[in-house]
């Protein structure tokens, strides 16, 4: 993990800056952007430079800390800390329109912005009110990170020295503020001594699985393999993965998850050769208001992310692609769903519901 | 069928021409080769502008007419038709060349061979030698077609008026003399009236599902939805597929069959959701030394294939790639084989022998 520079950091006190790694340029260009002005952050969420919904959710905290630290309010005392709230609310709601479907982007704006209506009563100066919003900010940071060592610590259990796993899309360190979810197991069995084989698939349409998991490895000194995602098959027939690890988008009461398109199929394909397969995920990622995954929204995107390939197109005009960004893979072919607070295993209303009360 | 130029073709009698459907331009550009020198055909089949094991023989075959048509012997009589066949069979060598691995080229180069050196005894002039072995291309030419036509009509019967099917890959007429296999199957349905729709998956690395198959289906009048090979399972979970039709390079005697890799998966997941799965290929395809898959061979190729697409580097450099070209589905996936002679469903080695028979 050394050689990986932060997804999304603090930098300097007050004022500072947020400091993101651009991942647009990976995996060929490794170049870390300085945002010190609010429309840089917007603009850096929008166009996915910070991507993942703990990083995303990190990185509008952060944005809000960018977007007010340089206000000055008119009036002094109390009147100005109310300037400052109604400044920060406008900021909010501006960072989180970047990313207007981003659930962990409007939790965590709403968390700090929530945080600083509560302190509101006992502050006297607008410079304290941004320094309670930092504060907010760096411990919705450092929660994820903790999170995230937690989950990994979970999963290294499941993991042996000389191992072989498999996954998809990336749940990694790109994708948090910490060591990532499904990725964070590996670097977790790593930090143990475990030696570890990692097969990436690219995961299409947009080659998540190349571009971002095979460079984190990579960075990190872990084996890393990248195969089509057509060749998860052929892997299990040649190789003894020891699992799948895979993260979560979205998760039901009863275990089915929803994540990148791709999971569901690698699911089916693991349970026909006995390969283990685990979701891993913080707990914020389940959904309690779903009974089952059956209701959980499969969002359709652009065809051309299926027809065209780095600006390529590679289907002829006037054929039309369906591009489903995730599917649902239901309990029954889930071994088991790790968390920070333990591993359902298997995944079922009663064992969720354990963990969540352990957590 | 009618907007689609022939995949291979004898242009004239004698002097003629071999013009191919220029494969490495699809789909942006149809654009049809004339070649009346035999290093121009070495250079179609080398570097895949034609390709698919039945058109390549095709090709192979009328590319020993385009070595030898020119041919003028300094001897009459029988000791000219000994200098022909002398630099036929030098011709032969060089065409089979151009793709060593290829079974059908020189299966097809070697029977045009055979078939002049049979009739040699009875011939007195050269030129009546030339016309012979065009004799015999064409009968290649003309089998590939009729096996087409009669593969597609067996299929046919396993599909019904407004169905919904999925292929992988390209076993279509563009790797065929004639309509194709798994394809042929639907242009067959679809000339008996039966109006289908198809989903194409992409088929990385080479993408020969998003070029070709959607391509000629396109063509064809056929509607046809590009998907990326990770969609399967979102494709069978919310759409009513009728089943999944897909070609093969090589056939064991129990059924087990080797296609594009990616096959074997598609396979698992067909049968997780009870989709029919069937494997469409010529008789020739067996291979009856073969008790089972195990025996096949499976090429490995370039890892650039998955970590570049269209030239551009995809995943980090250092990274890896595994390449296998192909993977072996066992016969308890497929529901049947359907080939000239019939269908074999299940396939056994019992229902296999009995199509043999037949055939």
């Amino acid at each position: 993990m050394s050689a990986l520079p932060p997804t999304v950091a603090w930098i300097g006190g007050m004022p500072g800056a947020l400091e993101i790694l651009d991942q647009t340029r990976l995996p060929l260009e490794t170049r870390t952007l300085r945002l010190d002005r609010v429309e840089q952050v917007f603009d850096a969420i929008r166009r996915l430079a910070v991507r993942g919904a703990p990083a995303i959710g990190v990185a509008g905290a952060y944005g809000l800390i960018v977007g007010i630290q340089g206000f000055r309010p008119h009036a002094a005392g109390a009147a100005g800390v109310a300037e400052l709230l109604a400044h920060a609310a406008k900021v909010g709601e501006y960072l989180k329109s970047s990313r207007p479907t981003a659930v962990n982007l409007g939790w965590a704006v709403d968390e700090v912005l929530s945080h600083l209506k509560n302190l509101a009563p006992k502050l006297t100066k607008a410079e304290d009110a941004v320094a309670a919003a930092l504060e907010r900010a760096r411990a919705i940071d450092a929660d994820d990170r903790e999170r995230c060592e937690r989950i990994g610590r979970h999963g290294a259990s499941l993991l042996r020295d000389g191992d072989t796993v498999y996954t998809h899309c990336n749940a990694g360190a790109l994708a948090t503020a910490g060591i990532g979810t499904a990725l964070g197991v590996m670097y977790a069995a790593a930090r143990e001594g475990k030696r570890l084989r990692v097969f990436a698939d690219e995961t299409r349409p947009l080659l998540q699985g190349s571009r971002l998991t095979a460079y984190e490895l990579h960075a990190a000194g872990i084996p890393v393999t990248v195969v089509c995602d057509n060749m998860a098959s052929r892997v299990m027939q040649t190789h003894k993965i020891a699992a799948v690890f895979v993260g979560a988008d979205r998760i039901a009461r009863n275990g089915d998850a929803a994540n990148k398109i791709g999971t569901c199929g690698l699911a089916i394909i693991a349970k026909h050769y006995g390969v283990p397969f685990y979701v891993v995920a913080p707990l914020s990622t389940f959904d309690f208001g779903l009974a089952d995954g059956s209701g959980i929204p499969i969002e359709e995107r652009a065809a051309e992310e299926v027809t065209e390939i780095a600006g390529v197109r590679m289907a002829p005009p006037g054929v039309g692609a369906f591009n489903p960004a995730f599917d649902v893979t239901p309990a029954s072919l889930i071994t088991g769903i790790v968390t920070e607070a333990g591993i359902a295993s298997p995944p079922t209303p009663q064992t969720v519901e354990n963990l969540v009360r352990r957590g």
